[in-house]
């Protein structure tokens, strides 16, 4: 029986962009467990009242419910350990970083170049929610905060240093092969692929050339996933 | 046999601050192994000079020498593997993170509130290099790099959030135990505290809580260390 995924979908039901649910997306993928995703929109909060919260990703396995990236990933390693997402108890603990760093930072970062092309990628009846909740949160509209994103561009490509310099020393940010941070880091970056045509990352960055091996993983789950047009 | 730790010191030899050097001071202690530290100044590159480089920390473990905190970390796990560093080889691989934001974020972050202070702190003799060096590296003065600190402490406080993050969740950045990524991160902020007075976090930050534990782990290694006056 597959896992079910509540995953938030734009305007087109094939359109998947949340950060939060790629992770999760890379993680199935990762066990090899077989996934039905239900397309979710932010309005449909009650469709998921079931899981006592109104966020998404959550999955049905059977009779367990789980909501929260985080939680689920450690959903999945305990309950299907191979292949294992995070190697030992003390690679987990680490990953919680990476997860940390890519909430924190990369995530408000992000935001900042792609908010107002994510909402021509939602559904019509999302959109009020949207401007209105993420206006309150930057403190002015959208189209102000993605204003003069060419000019900020390089100090965002700066602040990625840090996985860069991973890169230098190792293929995936798992080591030989992608791990669940690979899934945190990559799930994060499906979101602006997904939803804008803004170059985020040089052709030249080596977090780019990670990138399209990490979109040819799992099938080319990543590379196969439909953008907004 | 002790292991013989080249370790950077200030005017007062037992002033330690490097925070490459304190990672490793905290990874023998966490392997419970015996060190002899040899305190070594920035002019002093030729008494390395047998590690085929210039720079603190170099361990002697008998015939075998290691230069660099992240390969010696990785020495001392292969050589003798408990209690453990990593946990794992994925708990190494993102560790990997952890290390390079420590060192493209945090160091960077934080010299820019102490380096004038450390030139104090510093060997008469190392002053001179040590002034015309990083001042080449941030193109003015160490004054000027230094100045107008107390209207950048707020924002600096704010890179921090990530490892607030992983706080809320676990009491070491290693999980339930300290782990390496404890030694990177307290390492680091050794460098601050041995040098200067100023107060990088505040007395509520979460991080100055788990600090002030790392600092009495290991028979109070952290909380012994000699400080500038």
């Amino acid at each position: 029986m597959s896992i079910v995924l509540y995953d938030l979908a734009g305007a087109d039901p094939e359109v998947r962009f949340s950060p939060y649910c790629w992770r999760t997306r890379f993680a199935l993928a990762h066990k090899g467990l077989p996934v039905e995703t239900v397309p979710w929109r932010f309005t449909d909060g009650s469709v998921i009242a079931f899981s006592g919260q109104g966020k998404v990703p959550v999955i049905r396995d059977g009779e367990t419910v789980v909501a929260d990236s985080w939680a689920i990933a450690a959903y999945l390693e305990d309950q299907y350990p191979a292949p294992t997402l995070f190697g030992c108890s003390t690679g987990r603990a680490h990953a919680q970083f990476v997860n940390a760093w890519a909430d924190a930072v990369l995530v408000g970062g992000i935001a900042r170049f792609i908010v107002r092309d994510l909402l021509d990628a939602i559904h019509p009846r999302d959109q009020p929610y949207f401007r209105s909740s993420r206006e309150a949160r930057f403190g002015m509209s959208l189209e102000d905060v993605q204003a003069g994103r060419d000019d900020r561009l390089a100090a965002f490509r700066d602040s990625l240093l840090p996985l860069r310099l991973v890169l230098r020393r190792q293929p995936w940010f798992g080591g030989p092969a992608p791990s669940y941070a690979d899934h945190i880091l990559a799930g994060t970056l499906m979101w602006p692929r997904c939803v804008s045509r803004f170059a985020l990352l040089a052709d030249d960055d080596p977090i780019t050339e990670w990138l399209s091996r990490m979109l040819l993983e799992y099938g080319g789950l990543g590379s196969q996933a439909k953008r907004h047009a």
